[in-house]
């Protein structure tokens, strides 16, 4: 059957995540996720018949992307405009297909991303505006710039994150190489300066980025020092790091595959 | 009674606009509207008594605010930090106090507004990115950046804007002097440019902003020539003129008084 690769923008305010949680007891409601919500319609486009869906990034609760990148096969051919319009058409609005494509036989989302590329924008200042809501974590202080840069970049390289690992994770490895971590201000509309932090890995634990921007947040209003974030993040021991921020103000902006599979 | 000036940001999404609606039946539900909710919180602070909060700006259904200026009296003192943060406790998360203080005597928001500015953000190209959708109008075009930028400069100046002006209308008089107007155009995450088009004036017609948008679309995808546009603004009659564009995209940017009043 022809595969089929999309890059999915969502708004994940209104989602229980990406992956289709199954219930706990019979009496509770399915949630409402993005991998779910595409299967549904997927299905609709093939008379019923369940369509598995593969996505990149298993973001949480809350959490946005500007280039999810989804696969799945589908029993008959469409033309990829085609099937992307189709799929709009049918998406409810917080989900939109960005583009459509045949992608290479034995294709997987995950298994073949290199790297994939967050941004967490993170309002400052006494009040958030209320259009940021949805979209940007606040914290009611304004932050050293300079201590925030200086912390990003101590981000950079290969690291073991076990002190960012949730609790009970299962993962094989905590180390990841963290090719970019960048933090600048943008002047925003509202009260204070807006950070926005990017960062670029070949892969992340979960919570990972909530977790890394607030090691930034303590070092930025003087909670932490960098060097006391550096030696939370060298304990390797969860206890000594600062509390994850909220979800949404995160964006799964990019996946990157080998150049074979684009 | 100390009269007070608050400056509003709110999330226009999920308002019937800012003024008050008088139910047409006994039948219909009251709409939220934002002076509604502002005025239901303060009698609140009050015990009770119905205060009055007059607006700078009547925005429609779905307009936001990042400078909405509002002024109401009060029976007791409030230090205004404390009634910001009075306010910010009380109301629903999408209308936000960004300042509040004393009010000079008489100060009527609407009355002594000198100018407003007002912004509006259009995403272009085929799909608008999910996360856009509730803040940005969309056309699944792309815009011709040198016409629209043409077309904008063209509202500047003091012009009778009769032809923007909604039926059944009751201005006085529908001449209004732009002091800017100024399209540009930035990279978005998504998939074609966004324009964003400011546009600062004495004074606006109902709707009279996302006409001027809807002019300057009908000549960036080549529907009008700006020529056909300056005309057709000159016709001064309402059938020359592209319709408005959606209100998702527009925000109140700011109210400026006379420094005697600032």
């Amino acid at each position: 059957m022809p595969l089929y690769r999309v890059t999915l923008s969502y708004d994940g305010t209104d989602f229980a995540g990406w992956q289709i949680q199954e219930p706990t007891t019979a009496s509770r409601p399915p949630q409402r996720t993005v991998q779910g919500t595409l299967e549904d319609v997927l299905a609709g486009l093939s008379g019923g018949a369940r369509v598995r869906v593969a996505g990149a990034g298993r973001t949480d609760a809350g959490v946005h992307a500007l280039g999810q990148v989804a696969a799945f096969e589908l029993a008959r051919d469409w033309e990829p405009r085609a099937l992307e319009r189709a799929l709009n058409g049918l998406l409810p609005a917080d989900v939109r297909v960005l583009a459509a494509e045949r992608a290479p036989e034995g294709f997987h989302p995950r298994r073949h991303a290199l790297a994939k590329l967050y941004r967490y924008e993170m309002d400052t200042g006494p009040v958030q505006v209320a259009t940021r809501r949805r979209l940007a974590g606040h914290v009611p202080w304004l932050l050293d710039e300079e201590l925030v840069r200086k912390a990003a970049a101590l981000y950079e390289g290969r690291h073991d994150f076990a002190s960012l690992a949730s609790a009970g994770g299962s993962v094989k490895t905590t180390v990841r190489q963290v090719r970019r971590s960048h933090a600048r201000f943008v002047a925003a509309a509202g009260v204070g300066p807006t950070l926005v932090y990017e960062v670029e890995a070949d892969g992340f634990l979960r919570r990972m980025v909530r977790s890394l921007v607030g090691g930034l947040v303590a070092v930025g209003r003087g909670r932490l020092s960098v060097e006391q974030l550096r030696a939370a993040l060298e304990a390797r021991h969860r206890s000594h790091w600062p509390a994850p921020v909220p979800a949404c103000g995160l964006t799964l902006v990019r996946v990157d595959y080998p150049a074979v599979l684009t």
